[in-house]
């Protein structure tokens, strides 16, 4: 087992009727800033509730920020922080809006251009604003970690960060405010989570016998409750427990001292910048292709996989492998996400204009072995079509 | 699945050669206090590294604490320090030295008689120094919770408390420093982790599915590396892995939303403290007992382990039952471990004696549903025999 460092202070406040809770949370003189994103919070009533919890405190409030959150809009929310007194973050949303709030909270107090955050993947910030959270979409584990997404329009470019400066201090997680999301979102959710774990999972062995068993047991829970958090939404144990499948899948937990392979986050995200597809599409699409074009790299794993989290144990190696990949796809599928380019109107012709972008961010040497070059790339792309 | 908290700060710092980050972790400006226990970390040469990366900083020591480390002992390291200038405290060695170091750094400030906070649980404290620990016997998980068990010996009692307080900083877990340990105390930690996770799991359904799959994994890999954690001493992997577990064992993930039966922990504290048996010793004793004397309350709990953790899927339900508790009953004597009461040279006569010290410290409604009265105690007891 490699090395590592395991840190994560974030407080998490799980349950029914826990907005109550930021009385408590959030200090009493604080001047909160609500960060959200479209007209949802307002609609479902949450925000209400949140306003109320909080009363006695000077609320502001910026809406708006967009899934795939973008430098353009969050240096908005900058600007009014720096034009005003405030000294408290709360994101009200899913991990775009939470995403969106990590950069805004580093970027307030940052010297310089802030998009460099993103270019220096989180390394030079030296202080964020407080914050905290109120998740209403459990899919990226944004509010059990200290990672963040930001795509610049002008540039088209997809970047994350990464710095223990913005773990937020709490999230309240409330499954019940997830009964309201489109189906979609909550597909596109289970997709998101599956993928974020076999990220940090399906690559070589490694001796993390903790961090395996683990991300075997998130899967198999996936795969188990996936299809109910679809045909049952107000199940209030399934919503409860893919919430916090979601949260374990990125908290960091499973991804000490393994390797990692986020080639498929990578790529997908030059698709959604280009094509707009959901994030978690993308996904979908770029790990069945991903598995079958690596697999002599993660021969190992893949058996791994096929065993432990699908019960596969006839057939040959080969036979298994293929079999292994064949239900990943279509558990995807049948929770309604397509998972070949085609189904989203890409043809051959597009993958040109995708291996450029990989090549124009510096992603040429991809995976757990950096050798998921631009080449490979293209073949994954192909496999995927 | 019912409402929790879930709260963890403690930085884990975690590899070989892992013990020279003490200089970054440790304030340049901290006057140190190391405490430790018997003469094994002296002899292993682990102070004198710890020393070593403390350089430059002022220190004084305290060895001495022992196994179930007591008040007595405890209250000197106390007085040390309100005669000192000591501001940060470095706790090097296992459960014992790291849970005593939590008391003290709770005492220190508090005003009062310091074994109130034993008798309260923690809920009265209100501050606690900083500390740190280096670990060197993987067992109690103390390394990465806000627990602590405390004995009296003049009241011959043992109790526990916790507190958001006595987290420790850090933790620093290097491997290497276990091939030095007795395999007596190798064992006891295996069979003390894997206790902890069936007290968190062993009880009855409560649609924790993370929970259920995390526990369920941890118990797995115990039983796979527990026999090579003794045979192979210096196996890096073996020995790294058996670390990790067991501080996942007891770090508060596997315990939340879900019911606990503490019982054996109890009943076992009493037979320490009464007969110096070891504490891991004790739990071997005792936990085979509670899962046949209640049997029926945790029923679908034990069919449920019998498959996933044995992968009992043969015979009626109480062949897999009492398979189940057989095959953990042989786990812990293939370690060396034994299981019955009369191998320590107890017999009926001792259980009254038992039983009394559970009533006068208020132990009478023990278990998940509060229903393991002094009689059930009793009953487990003489199946103990």
């Amino acid at each position: 087992m490699q090395n590592f460092e395991y840190y994560n202070p974030t407080k998490i406040v799980f349950g029914k009727e826990t907005i109550s809770r930021l009385d408590d949370l959030v200090p009493q003189d604080a001047r909160v800033l609500i960060l959200y994103g479209g007209g949802s919070a307002e609609k479902t009533g949450t925000l209400d509730e949140v306003r109320g919890a909080l009363a006695g405190r000077t609320i502001q409030e910026f809406g708006g920020i967009e899934p795939n959150p973008t430098y353009e809009t969050l240096m908005k929310a900058v600007e009014l922080i720096r034009n005003s007194e405030v000294d408290f973050l709360l994101a009200v949303g899913g991990g775009s809006v939470i995403d969106g709030t990590k950069f805004v909270a580093a970027a307030v107090n940052f010297e310089g251009e802030p998009w460099r955050i993103l270019e220096e993947g989180g390394a030079i910030i030296r202080s964020a604003l407080r914050f905290g959270t109120v998740l209403t979409l459990p899919a990226a584990g944004s509010e059990m970690n200290d990672g963040s997404v930001i795509t610049n329009k002008a540039k088209q470019v997809k970047l994350d960060f990464m710095s223990p400066y913005v773990f937020p201090q709490f999230s309240i997680m409330d499954p019940t405010k997830t009964y309201t999301l489109p189906l979609r979102q909550v597909a596109n959710g289970v997709v998101d989570a599956f993928v974020h774990v076999m990220e940090q999972y399906l690559t070589y062995p490694a001796n993390g016998m903790v961090q395996d068993r683990f991300a075997e047991g998130l899967l198999r829970i996936l795969i188990e409750i996936g299809p109910q958090a679809i045909s049952s939404p107000d199940n209030y144990d399934i919503r409860a427990n893919l919430m916090w499948v979601t949260t374990m899948a990125l908290n960091g937990l499973i991804g000490v001292a393994v390797p990692h392979d986020w080639s498929t986050h990578f790529i997908g995200h030059e698709l959604t910048v280009l094509y707009d597809i959901d994030h978690a599409r993308t996904l979908a699409v770029i790990l069945p292709a991903t598995l079958q074009v690596c697999r002599e790299n993660k021969r190992d794993k893949l058996l791994q996989y096929s065993e432990r989290v699908w019960g596969i144990t006839s057939g040959n190696e080969e036979q298994r492998i293929d079999q292994a990949i064949a239900h990943t796809r279509s558990f995807f599928e049948n929770l309604g996400i397509q998972t070949h380019l085609s189904d989203y109107n890409l043809s051959i012709d597009d993958i040109d204009r995708v291996v450029k972008q990989l090549e124009a961010h510096g992603m040429t040497q991809l995976g757990e072995n950096r050798d998921i070059t631009l080449d490979i790339s293209r073949r994954i792309l192909q496999e995927s079509l």
